[in-house]
């Protein structure tokens, strides 16, 4: 099932350009002798001829909605593969899989209602991922918040029968915001699940955001067998405000939620590759990659248009400094990162056997803000390599490498060992945009969003260019 | 003339509550042990329960334009008074001063023509502030390029009769967008004046900003007593590049420009202030700042909307911890920044019998992005005594404390030797708003901007509660 076609294509004209010159020029490609002043000339080749703002523009306008299954996803592989050949990429071609097919349909309806049953108010949401429909003329119910964990523990037979709306905000104290995130999401992630083992008949989840707007931020959830599937749906913060209000007042509370949401048969869709190949060790492969999917709001401008566009950026920037790769720099644009992770696994199962030379893999997927340094789920040796080779980034302040993890689509790989690094963005307005309409162009800087592709190229060549791979990870590091 | 009426509004009912709160627990104002937990405990506070983005979109709504003269600024003194003892401070006043009164008028044109004066095409400009009209009809003049000073300094009697294009871009690769902006910013000050010296009859200056789009970026200009008054205009950079293409055909290029700019009276205005008294010494004064008038394009979101909000914020922040500083703590919103920094002579010079009291002057007008630390003109000893403090502020990333100015408003008071501090926010979005019409709310990220709040509140606070005031500047030091 997971074969991979490779469409091989030639390559462009700008990088036989290249090669041509450095034929002639032979010392071009040698490892610097200073690698703060190539960083240095990456990223001022970045800043005076930025191409990642423009690449969005284009995918944005092709693509606007790319959910897995969609005909959007099917435009966006194509803009990905004329991305790579504008870039000078070699070797691209798309790497097919299947995917999930879930589709949204068109009414999400969630309802206030009085004791005749009549509509009061509508609140603003949006059906999480891979929910299921409600009965056409929708569900009725009280409604029972919870604020937390413990709150869920204790419901008991409160529970039964009931809608129960998972109330708790991510912590706006929490300095980064990915980690208040993390704390909260899980209201998301099993609160239909969670809400099904306890005889509830739905869940509404506060959206995942600090801010209080009145924006639904959708996202994915997951069933288990043997458990029932119950319609879930992410209200604003705004309406959930609003609704423990009214909770608050003590009275019984009845909602009417209607979903059209359906799951189609699986999908014929890809990941989208391409190579700088490497100039000594062709073989040794660093990835760099971000997923080519989005949520079917707003036009995942940052989640993950951004990442896309700089993965093919940083390679291309590489290139258009005359630099060639001592190791192959392989991009990947994965499918199905947000409901499946489908493209990821395909990757990792199509290249199963190249794995071990596998010296890197870079993701990003934290938003196109200016870049703050990288995550990495390295050990302790490797990190500090990592360290080091970021230390002329702090030029553009993004030379800060800390541990955490590389990214949801590369994560698959950490098994092989493999050191895992995400681009770090600054975090705080991530959440503003993620997974809800406001992820639009206008909220996307060029200049952040080039800076960002500098310093994963920078990284990259560095890495690229080192006597002996990063240290790998042993199976009881990394998977972060 | 710049006598000032203080008002004096009472105290409001959260200080007085604060206040009373003090009285039962006298130690609740002492200097805290262990500074690190109060600026924790300042940027949590801020997270937990911002005002400032509630702040601005009020300033928005009632003053969307505020330009020296007009009635909207007269709104904004009145938002800042009214924001000031919502916020609890004390003495809160209006201290009036005479500011410019300059009008944009209806028209702006610049036409490209055809050699039978017919209209090929018009660009997207907008005029300088305080330029002069153009004859009603407009000024047809052929348009001759400039891409830096030496060019111009070789144009000789080509320049006459000319509209000189003055086309330097701010050099995309300058890290710090505000270098870039310094080098260039000289086209918009003194273009008209070096056009005018040279016989040209106007000048039309490209945009100052990175990003290539169609935004025309106003900003202030100068005249000179004894040199002929020109028109000029600023040019999105999307127009510069089409209008730069069309000079290089050879041919020779006519345009027509047209403005309806007027100056008239001086208008009445003036700087809104309030404090928070020091409790131990009173007398001794940190202004923290930011300019209430804004150009009139946009709704001055960043510029300096951002700033006004957080400098009240600042002062709200430490009350709101439980905290009465050491020292006087007094907000000043200062008017015509923009166009003649009256607002900030009025200030020094109302105040002047108190500047030897004045131990710190922060000011905010630099956009309202995450912050990343502060510049100072202080002498290397109170560099060194601000970078200590700042410290804390390694959370937020918002550490960096660096060589250079306070701000335009405060930089009037440099010659007290009063050390000047300016809030740094991240650079790299700002010159994509500023002095445009994308200087927009949905610009503005409440996080960032609270953030900002925050790291002035922090370092507020804390040199609030110094045994000794900050070493002063000497005369032959400070004054960036």
């Amino acid at each position: 099932m997971l074969r991979w076609i490779a469409a091989c294509a030639l390559a462009a004209p700008c990088w036989l350009a290249l090669q041509a010159a450095q034929e002639t020029k032979p010392d071009a490609g040698a490892a610097p002798a200073n690698p703060r002043e190539t960083v240095d000339r990456i990223v001022s080749t970045a800043l005076r001829s930025p191409q990642a703002f423009a690449s969005l523009e284009r995918l944005v306008a092709a693509a606007p909605l790319r959910l897995s299954g969609s005909p959007g996803l099917q435009a966006a592989l194509e803009w990905g593969r004329a991305e790579m050949e504008r870039a000078g990429l070699a070797n691209v071609r798309l790497e097919p899989c299947e995917v999930p097919h879930w589709e949204r349909g068109d009414v999400e309806e969630l309802a206030l209602l009085d004791s005749g049953g009549e509509v009061l108010e509508r609140f603003a949401v949006s059906a999480l991922g891979g929910s299921v429909a409600t009965p056409p003329e929708g569900l009725e119910a009280e409604v029972i918040e919870v604020r937390d964990r413990s709150e869920l523990e204790t419901l008991g037979e409160r529970a039964r029968g009931k809608l129960i709306f998972f109330n708790q905000p991510m912590d706006p104290t929490a300095r980064d915001t990915f980690e208040a995130y993390g704390r909260a999401v899980w209201q998301r992630s099993v609160g239909a699940l969670e809400a099904a083992r306890r005889g509830g008949v739905g869940a509404i989840v506060r959206s995942m955001t600090t801010r209080l707007d009145d924006f639904p931020h959708t996202g994915a959830m997951r069933y288990e067998e043997g458990v029932a599937q119950l319609p879930a749906v992410a209200l604003s913060t705004v309406g959930a405000a609003r609704l423990s209000e009214r909770l608050a007042r003590g009275a019984p509370v009845r909602l009417r939620l209607r979903l059209e949401c359906r799951t189609l048969s699986d999908a014929p869709s890809a990941n989208v590759v391409g190579e700088l190949v490497g100039r000594e060790l062709p073989d040794e492969i660093l990835v760099v990659g971000a997923h080519i999917d989005a949520w079917d709001v707003g036009v995942g401008a940052h989640d993950d248009g951004a990442g896309c566009a700089q993965a093919i950026e940083a390679a291309r920037l590489i290139a258009a400094c005359g630099l060639r790769p001592r190791r192959t720099i392989r991009v990947v644009l994965f499918t199905n990162e947000e409901n499946g992770l489908a493209g990821a696994r395909a990757y990792r199962d199509a290249h199963a056997d190249e794995l071990e030379r596998h010296v890197l893999a870079l993701e990003s997927d934290r938003g196109g803000f200016v870049p703050r340094g990288f995550t990495t789920d390295a050990n302790p040796t490797a990190l500090s390599v990592l360290r080091t080779l970021a230390e002329p980034l702090a030029s553009i302040g993004a030379d800060n490498v800390k541990p955490g993890g590389g990214g949801a689509d590369i994560g698959v790989l950490a098994p092989s060992g493999v050191p895992l690094v995400g681009l770090l963005p600054d975090s705080q307005r991530y959440f503003d945009v993620h997974h809800c309409a406001r992820d639009t162009l206008e909220q996307v800087s060029p200049r952040e969003l080039e800076l960002g592709a500098a310093a994963m190229a920078a990284l990259l060549w560095q890495v690229s260019e080192r006597s002996e791979p990063l240290p790998r990870n042993r199976p009881s590091e990394g998977s972060r």
